[in-house]
């Protein structure tokens, strides 16, 4: 097993570096922190991620979840990880002071739930999902919920999950039927079925707290009839002890990866005795998940570039190590083989990897700083940077998570014959990332929310401000002579993004919104590679500077690896843009066009 | 679980329509065969496929091969399944007659292995595995080695391999170490160790026959000092009773996918008395290997569009029956929920899988009846038909491969979260086709192949020869109105590669082989998505020329899905030839240039 699963280097240079967090120190919400403090928290979770996380990904990978007496269990050590997560206060890192948390910034809890899900994703979705669920009763529950739920989901004694998806509602949200009927003592009465419910069952904690979306009788059909509730699997009674709350497994879904953490069906209100508790209001309750959505969706990107970050290190310590072959120009057979690092091909399938995966973690950093910007300025700034992110997000959601196919698929295939074999770990890898483009919203959701909603958000307002800060980037970048071919390149690519997009309107307006969002995956995938190109620029501007700074913070090799990155990105996968334009100029339209019954 | 898995209509229409397979019975050697008698072997192995291979895929899949007392067992119903290839003639249906066999064409033993495989990959690969090693035999063993081995092999009792890869040669074949000691019996002596051996030792046969490379102690150093034994299991003693021939099993290799045939590695010659017998002549074996690598290599690409074939007629089938959301259109959320077939990126999803899967089977035909010219026309027709199945074999070997990663990710992607769990199959499909880009040549080796032999073998002729069937397909299609822009889309691609191909010769001139080839994987994508361009194409003619013929052979519907398919490919998959293009003409040596530490 490779020993290396994401570079320490990288993600200092990249949060020092690039995004300078420390800004956020000044910021009265963050003003306990300091780049020091933000430092020891990034050791404490490699050291959490190598001593406890990585040694179990290879065990929990062979022993899946499984049912037994209508319950599901997990890996036995995901016990004592729950209780750490609470003790060690990463459940809790990013909460309010006053609800027992460290008030952390965003991306601090990103850039280590990055470490940890490059360790081993699963025992960090069981943690960082009871924060999620957690923020919601933060920000939206009555005084009584968050004293009686906070605490414990804080300790890592109850989980929290989001139960959002039912039979007949993944996708459509909008067709969610499980009901809640108002009672006299103020509590709701549950029925319904969920599924696909992350952690929604296991036995590693002592309860389990579902928000789930429900449709109080009466309400109106549709996004505007859904209400959140909080429903534990088990309720404290008068006396406040434990009793059950009618939340029944109904059961597990067998998965081709994740396996650390089980996938429940539920049903609920059986014997018509599962009580709910409302979250905020009634109707609202789409509102709130969705005001909680950015941050998972953001945590996905984060995700499947921890993944794919794992498969990259593990698949470059094998080409460093594996002889095969000589060089072309060898012809001497007795003469001994060499690392396979040294073929061109190889070394093209791991910048490949290295290019996407550097250039995704910059981009899901970059969300991630709008986000707490958002978060900590204040009036036009804090507007505008709340805009960024919404506009960044389904590109942060799906650029890794598509990509992360693609880069698995390239480490594996670094393997030769052994990478489809379970003697190294790349066919897990490859099995691992392929949720990522379908939970927390599919790709094509993604791809209509980008170019059907963001990019004209506020009438176009966000795509202006995104498109400053890459101009500013750009103009940066020009001052050096080795990015100037680059930043000009790139400038060539944001001018024929905008053409593209003022066609795109002109269509939605002539043609209708089917034929106008028939490509939007294709529109996604263009963006997120522009974007990318952009977080390119801004490292090798730093990398430049750093190579002639005194500090020598950052040694020559890793700031010449950054600009061959660089280079190769925009050689190798910048040129990609080009027959996703032609596509999506053509008037052709081919999808839309064809009859399901032509589809044989 | 899906009832179809594949087009029986498709191949009809390509065998019959497209590659007019019934010429080949013009042929001496295929004389006693009709086109009346062709699709009656594709009956056979639609009824054999559907009655006994697809029923057992989920089984072989969740209960992989297991060693027990150092040897290997496999899905007990395998036994069975071999008897029944020999009794009903699917091993030998493409050997000689005086071998026993029926004298087949290759393309139809290939298109009967498209069905089988798309079934269920693993039990064919148990049969055509032994008519490879057998075809070995014929062509090259002794009468004795003939008259031992065929037979038994041809009944399905025997199981034959091909045991190349060892720890330290794998693509590096050259390296093979294993080696031959010749004895006064006139046998030889093996010792040494082979992995990667698929169904290199199970229970479903009496015996197993390896078909060997190893080096003759003192051979020349390299490819040159490299022969071919026949190594069985178990061999035959002075009284004709098989005893042990000192082959053990020192391992299984668990894989991803392809859980039915198991992977083997094998030590040989621990007692000092593993018997070997030379196949030809001393320090030919990998010449004669190659001989066969063809027909092999030509089957990857071929078993690579099965598996993914079964994957598209697995999501379509579920695209159809799965309510999801309604048109963008329609805003009241009390009306039903449309078949997400309806949703643009679904058809999207849909139509790329069926464009390069029915252009992909159509390119492995066209390799296949390349090959039967080659074997059975006479003078220069035959040379030609050789040059043009050589220059192909690395594209039908790779295009398939490569693309079915991501038409089986297309696939599982269309089930939404479903796609990620084991309720469906999509994840199988996922994980089966991954071998194929490693076996048989990685597509890295199959890339310096083309770009480096096979585009300037014999000066270019094989490349000028299958430029002019590539005209001839384009002037047909510029008589109809409806093809003529593809037509002359393609035509300008040829026109771009062949520039490309003549600017690549002048690097390899100036700049050295190295350089040169730094990007073959690339040149051989772009060359991939060309040549699949080409049989749309001609697909697309014949697809014009039914619609208007009296004889209505294929439905309406038929034939505009064709056509459709036919304007999705020049729409979405040809355009990325654009960016394949710019990188290869860059000159940006980017990979070269790298240093293998530069690589963090």
């Amino acid at each position: 097993m490779a020993d290396k699963f994401y570079s320490k280097e990288n993600l200092r240079f990249l949060l020092h570096e690039v995004f300078h967090v420390e800004e956020l120190c000044k910021r009265e919400y963050f003003k306990e922190h300091s780049l020091e403090n933000f430092d020891m928290i990034m050791e404490a979770a490699d050291s959490l991620s190598t001593n406890h996380l990585r040694p179990i990904l290879l065990e929990m990978d062979r022993n899946p979840p499984y049912m037994q007496n209508a319950r599901i269990k997990v890996h036995p050590k995901m016990g004592e990880l729950m209780k750490k997560f609470g003790e060690d206060g990463w459940i809790s890192m990013s909460v309010p002071h006053e609800f027992g948390g460290q008030q952390v910034p965003f991306t601090i809890l990103q850039a280590t739930a990055f470490i940890m899900a490059a360790a081993n994703y699963s025992p960090m979705a069981f943690a960082f999902l009871t924060t999620g669920a957690a923020h919601l009763i933060e920000a939206f529950g009555t005084k009584e919920l968050q004293q009686t739920f906070i605490p414990k989901m804080m300790s890592g004694a109850w989980q929290g999950t989001m139960a959002l998806t039912e039979p007949e509602a993944g996708s459509s949200l909008s067709d969610i039927v499980t009901s809640a009927t108002p009672t006299a003592d103020g509590h709701y009465l549950i029925r319904g079925q969920k599924i696909f419910i992350s952690c929604g069952d296991h036995d590693a904690c002592e309860n389990i707290v579902h928000l789930m979306l429900a449709r109080i009788e009466g309400a109106p059909a549709g996004t505007k009839g859904i209400s959140l509730f909080v429903v534990p699997r088990l309720r404290p009674d008068e006396k406040g002890e434990l009793v059950l709350n009618d939340v029944n497994t109904a059961g597990l879904f067998h998965k081709m990866g994740y396996h650390g953490a089980p996938i429940a069906h539920l049903i609920m209100g059986e014997k018509n005795d599962c009580r709910a508790y409302l979250v905020g209001e009634e109707h609202k309750g789409l509102s709130y998940m969705f005001h909680m959505m950015n941050e998972a969706r953001i945590g996905v990107g984060m995700s499947a570039t921890a993944i794919a970050t794992a498969a990259y290190y593990n698949s470059l310590d094998y080409a460093n190590v594996r002889l095969q072959g000589r060089k072309l120009t060898e012809k001497d057979p007795l003469k001994p083989q060499i690392p396979i690092i040294h073929h061109a091909d190889v070394k093209r399938m791991l910048l490949f990897q290295k290019a996407v995966l550097e250039g995704s973690l910059a981009l899901c950093l970059q969300a991630c700083m709008y986000y707490d910007n958002s978060k900590t300025l204040e009036g036009e700034e804090k507007e505008n940077n709340f805009l960024k992110m919404e506009l960044l997000t389904p590109i942060v959601k799906s650029y890794p998570s598509e990509m992360s196919i693609l880069t698995t698929s390239a480490a594996l295939q670094v393997f030769g014959g052994y990478g489809f074999t379970k003697e190294y770990m790349a066919e897990l890898f490859f099995r691992e990332t392929r949720i990522h483009t379908l939970h927390e919203g599919t790709t094509a959701i993604h791809g209509m929310d980008l170019l059907g909603r963001k990019v004209m958000l506020k009438n176009g307002q966000a795509t202006m401000l995104l498109m400053q800060d890459v101009f500013i980037d750009i103009e940066a970048a020009k001052k050096f002579e080795s990015l100037k071919p680059y930043a000009e390149a790139l400038e060539q690519k944001l001018t024929q993004l905008q053409e593209l997009t003022m066609r795109l309107m002109g269509v939605a307006q002539k043609h209708g919104a089917e034929i106008f969002l028939s490509d939007a995956t294709l529109y996604l995938e263009l963006f997120g590679i522009i974007a990318v190109g952009w977080q390119w620029l801004k490292q090798g501007v730093v990398s430049e500077q750093e190579k002639t700074s005194s500090s020598k913070k950052y040694s020559a090799e890793f700031l010449q690896s950054k600009l061959l990155t660089l280079h190769f990105f925009f050689e190798y996968e910048m040129p990609k843009t080009e027959g996703l334009l032609t596509r999506l100029k053509s008037k052709n339209n081919v999808t839309v066009d064809a009859k399901p019954e032509e589809i044989v």
